[in-house]
């Protein structure tokens, strides 16, 4: 937990966590395969890298309590079915204004923009950073968007970063060392 | 071998590896691809990277005498099929209790909790932890993973964190000098 | 913005951004995979990894008025898919002679040497360099091909090199600001 | 050129570059990916992940005279595929004895010992480090296999480690600045 207090405090009031996919919930690479035998463009296969790790404590910090949304500008099947398998609610792609879509969400939630923290990597996430109440962007994160946030992580995006993003929510909420408590011997270092 | 005597020490009682497969086996990525010109969510093709240097290590190691099994809490037909390639005949998935799953190991091969070694590198390995006698977290394991393990890899999941933990193995039960000794020239640096 | 004076000086000339694929818009891996079960070699699937925040980055530089073309010596679907998406009208395959097909497009284009950039991270792209009037290397580059280049991105060949380059181009022609003012208080770091 | 003068000097004899696959040619990694959809194992598909730069000097190499032959102990659709595509002749694959393999393929080709470099990443490639000139091991080989060859290169095995290989025997021999020379204004750094 290297945040400091202030980031601390603030992750204390996040009710929601809005993530972008590509480059947070992914390292940002982007996969396109074909085979030169099928020349039709759309036997083209599209494919994203997730993280295991930052799966799980996507799942823990739900189940703690806190919602989790994801807006992401572009799309695909593989996006979907990781929404889906994560059991994620909100997870809105092809998002042109993420502002704009924040907004909507905000309002459809009933929540106040201060308890959203926001973890983008690139500059359409600026516009989740300039609503959110604590901003993160992920170690390799674009330059101007790592100056824009209020904190960021250690870990790379697709690597940890949403991870810490959870882990840290947690432990400000005293939500961790509870649920930690069904692993033995377990306690925050 | 940089890892201290007392590690070597517990290592010269292993009779059993047990090891996770996300972020230990692998990275912790998981690949998801699909071709926008197939809609339907079930032609989503799911995949995992796995590690030359981890699998021969294994095979060396399965070849010493020391028996391997891998608990995981997630499982697809890419596991299933890295897992026979091996000749891993305890490969467990879709295991919600991995303490429950290793104590149902244990019984079933008659081993003690002080003969396991357990590779673990998210939160619920952490009850693989609370049985091993010897438990391990790769490099890039979760920071509270790591500081409960006895031993952290230098390599990371999926880039030889395993290959680590069975150079250890063999090396602490002095196996790993015979082995080498079908190579001409070779000895442990 | 590292680059020091003499390189946006150059920078502000540029119409033409002139990029190599494998080693520049991607890592330089080049994936194969195919099914043991269908033993025909015309089922290989051949996958590029691209890098989304430089594609973000291209659109915002186009969008600035600056031409981006791309010169490769190899050719698939998945490149021909991704340079449709990423709306590159100049994207040029199985290149064998880069120097020649730059020539080609600046007299198609109507445009002087000096207003190319070229990036470019193995041998072949020194052809283009030769005729570019700012050349540019990835972090990952061929030695010589960074020792050939004016400028050498801090980021890697796939993951950010290309966004590095375009954020240079904009920065010293003045258009970062104006496009990051559509971002509540952005500035340039 | 970092490699010292003893090693230019074995380098110069070189007639023979004698490469493993994976760890190698490829970062070690291999993928397997299967659709949840189709539960018949045979539908799994293999894949690897080559290098751009290397396979352009491994070209480069077989160009200047110097022969390239790939000795593996796994094979698959994919590595046929992209050995067709470098147009190596010498590729063998499912090779348990790559000692054997190696003192085959010398009686064919009429070679002498001393007039081969061997790269490899892992312990079955000590048996052909036992036979080479000239043995080398990625940065990121086996620790034991690293104590045991003549150079580490500073590349990774299928990030550069192959390049780096091909361009200190064309330096050794000659012939990198005679091939340069086909690039305007560039020398060795």
């Amino acid at each position: 937990m290297t945040a400091n207090e202030d980031i601390i405090e603030l992750a204390r009031s996040i009710k929601l966590l809005v993530l972008d996919c590509d480059g947070v919930l992914t390292d940002g690479a982007l996969h396109y395969f074909a085979s030169p035998a099928h020349a039709a463009a759309t036997d083209i296969s599209i494919g994203l890298s997730f993280y295991a790790q930052d799966g799980h404590a996507i799942r823990m910090l739900m189940g703690s309590g806190v919602k989790v949304a994801v807006i992401s500008g572009r799309g695909s099947l593989a996006f979907d079915y990781r929404m889906r398998e994560l059991g994620i609610d909100h997870a809105l792609s092809h998002v042109s204004d993420k502002g704009a879509a924040l907004e909507g969400l905000l309002t459809e939630l009933g929540l106040e923009p201060h308890t959203v923290a926001a973890v983008g990597d690139d500059l359409p996430d600026l516009a989740l950073f300039a609503i959110a109440g604590l901003s993160v962007a992920p170690a390799d994160a674009h330059p101007v968007v790592r100056s824009q946030a209020t904190h960021v992580t250690e870990s790379m995006g697709g690597r940890g970063a949403v991870r810490d993003v959870a882990m840290l929510i947690m432990h400000a909420q005293g939500a961790l060392d509870e649920h930690l408590g069904i692993y033995p011997n377990s306690t925050v270092p």
